[in-house]
């Protein structure tokens, strides 16, 4: 190993990846190191030693983890090879502080490298002066309960349901009925962008009315995501047209829009980023291919997301409950000195999802996410609502769900006992 | 199958999937086609018929291809899923004519469904109606070749090397010796963005320079890639500094980037857009996952990208022959009525492959990019400019390339022969 610069001080971006080789895995790494830095797999002409010293990337540790099949196609086809976890260093003078160049270096032609049989990205771990040339998100946890009237506790959100396709009279009731129930947060599905048929404009106009209505009945201010995903040249008008109406979030797709459009809406938005992961799986699901999640939120986080979806516990998505906690935890620890973002669950959460949530993750600073659970709730959305702020406290106190249903119903709220009933029931 | 709307006169997406499934191929499909349109798994209230009839996605086709292992990792561990290619159409009420929504939709959450062990989006036939709302290349092959003072045949291009780490004389220097050898396009590293050691602005100041002074000795105008990738807050500034100076073109990292940033630079970009495809393998090269070259490639154009990437016959990269040529071919199909983007191979270019290059894709509206084949031709960049010519022209009239290579040294010009003899000393 040429181990000659490690260390944070050292400026230096740290990758941690899985790798595939038919070569010795640390040729294979060398290669991947060159190809991402100062030359191609030969030397070039003009390849100063000045160069090779303050730009080539540096192979620090491979861990050979034996052999096995190819996990991936290519041009050639070996009966095996060797499965290593290599960890590589790129100068931060090549990247700057620039987050698109960043990935291109640690996350981009290398997936293409033909004598590579698996090629994933697992960690990252960035030099200061990279961390702290970005800000990060504007709001995070603090800011958000903040704009929600001071929520302590999980914060409770939900998604409009059907995601498409609602006029604006069923897209109002559809938000007055959340907007009563006391809810934290509503979004857009990311789906739901600006279709002719409910434009944004529309929606916003109605949204925030209804909202501002229910607050005068509720006294809980309700947030409302926005999805301005969708053309850049309108990204601000889109934006505006949320922020003047009145409306305290915005919501992009992140994975399709990319991490810069992230950073430019930080630049300019006055509310909080709701970051959705559409297509993220895309490039995250493959044990031998992208990036994991603990890499793409520190991205996603320095672009300035102020919420990150994260999966959920017992959802119909295919990430197992530990690697969701997983997912929890890596946005839960620090980042520089950058605000923590919200950690925001959804997919299949209920009244039965807040034990376990709170046993793998050990932290209220979450976003809830519940579509049957608040609108599908026997007694209405108010109820639903009600059922899982119940089960929450429940889960933090460790008192069993049946017990808190019951204590609750006894207390004058069958709100948590209905859900479980509903659950029960197979709702 | 339910299939009420087929054609493109239908106003729907039509997008085929590779799928595994535990459950029968047709409920899963449908369970896809209902996430991502009006529904999830289950009704939901308020899903009326009008929203079903109107944006309810639709299965039309679903083709069985047998049992086998599961692709990718889920909750669950089936030890056999079923494999089927499904064909499903979106109402393009849903997505309207934006790209970063028709993405959502077709390539978003649906590679999360736990209930898949494999989703990857092979093929997709957009409406007519989405085709037309969007411009395409504003210069594609015929507008790059105009720029390139009617160069006919392939276009010959290079990458400067080192592609990290130049100084500001090193990249003169490079520079200089290129554009003296009459090639028709020189580009930046995908790696080389905008470094404090060696900014854009200079890139450009000092290409433009020398290929201006380089121009009056050749005559022949060479196009420079200049690579604005970054952030979106100075996309416009970078862009606007390569064409004051005069610069012919300028690059972006598509995949990283993303779509929306190709279709926004396009609306004020006056040169041509080098479409970059760095991290593009990350989200196409599982078998199980993702989308195909096929599809994002009609994105990309529609998006606006003049030249995009392919890999290159014998590439170092893992896409084999016949994947590069069929990638080539639909760059070449026609897409609505917007011009033809080129075709841009690279990586292990060099005299030989032209051959199999023509063979394989019957065109030679295509730039080819030669690292070594041009800085590294023994007798100077000059000759293996012309060398690389000398050889698409012997592919094209069907003369084998020994052949070829005697003949033009006997007509006074080794530069061929001397490619040759280098390549098969091993260079």
């Amino acid at each position: 190993m040429n181990a000659t610069r490690t260390g944070r001080d050292q400026r230096v971006a740290r990758c941690t990846y899985y790798l595939e080789s038919e070569v010795d895995p640390e040729q294979a790494a060398a290669a991947l190191a060159g190809e991402q830095s100062s030359g191609t797999f030969v030397p070039v002409p003009g390849e100063t030693p000045r160069i090779r010293e303050r730009h080539a990337a540096r192979v620090v540790d491979v861990r050979r983890l034996g052999r096995g099949g190819p996990s991936l196609p290519s041009r050639t086809h070996p009966d095996q090879v060797t499965r290593a976890v290599a960890t590589i260093e790129f100068p931060m003078e090549n990247f700057g502080t620039d987050l698109a160049t960043l990935q291109t270096t640690v996350a981009g032609n290398l997936f293409e490298l033909g004598g590579l049989f698996a090629c994933r990205l697992e960690d990252i771990d960035l030099p200061e002066d990279f961390i702290t040339a970005h800000r990060g998100p504007a709001f995070g946890i603090t800011g958000t309960r903040r704009l929600m009237g001071g929520v302590e506790g999980v914060m409770v959100g939900t998604i409009v349901k059907p995601n498409v396709g609602l006029s604006e009279d069923e897209f109002r009731t559809a938000v007055r009925e959340l907007a009563r129930s006391s809810i934290d947060l509503i979004k857009d599905d990311e789906l739901m962008t600006d279709p002719a048929y409910l434009p944004l404009a529309k929606r916003v106009a109605v949204a925030t009315e209804e909202i501002r209505a229910a607050e005068q009945i509720t006294g809980h201010p309700t947030m409302y995501a926005f999805n301005i995903t969708g053309d850049l040249a309108g990204l601000r008008r889109r934006h505006d047209e949320v922020v003047e109406a009145g409306g305290r979030c915005v919501m992009l797709n992140v994975p399709i829009m990319g991490l810069p459009a992230v950073a430019w809406l930080r630049e300019f938005s006055a509310v909080p980023i709701h970051g959705h992961r559409a297509g993220l799986a895309g490039v995250m699901r493959s044990p031998a291919l992208g990036m994991s999640y603990r890499v793409w939120q520190r991205l996603a986080r320095l672009a300035g997301a102020d919420h990150l979806h994260v999966s959920g516990l017992g959802s119909k998505f295919y990430e197992r409950d530990e690697e969701v906690a997983a997912n929890v935890r890596s946005l839960l620890e620090p980042l520089g000195d950058t605000l923590g973002p919200v950690p925001t669950l959804s997919s299949g959460q209920n009244v039965s999802t807040p034990a376990p949530t709170f046993a793998a993750t050990g932290s209220t600073d979450l976003l809830m996410l519940a579509g049957g659970g608040v609108a599908g709730h026997p007694d209405g959305p108010a109820a639903g609502v009600r059922s899982l702020r119940t089960a929450w406290r429940a889960a933090v106190d460790g008192v069993p769900l049946q017990q808190a249903a019951r204590d609750a119903a006894t207390g004058g709220d069958p709100a948590l006992l209905h859900a479980v009933h509903g659950l029960e029931g197979g709702a």
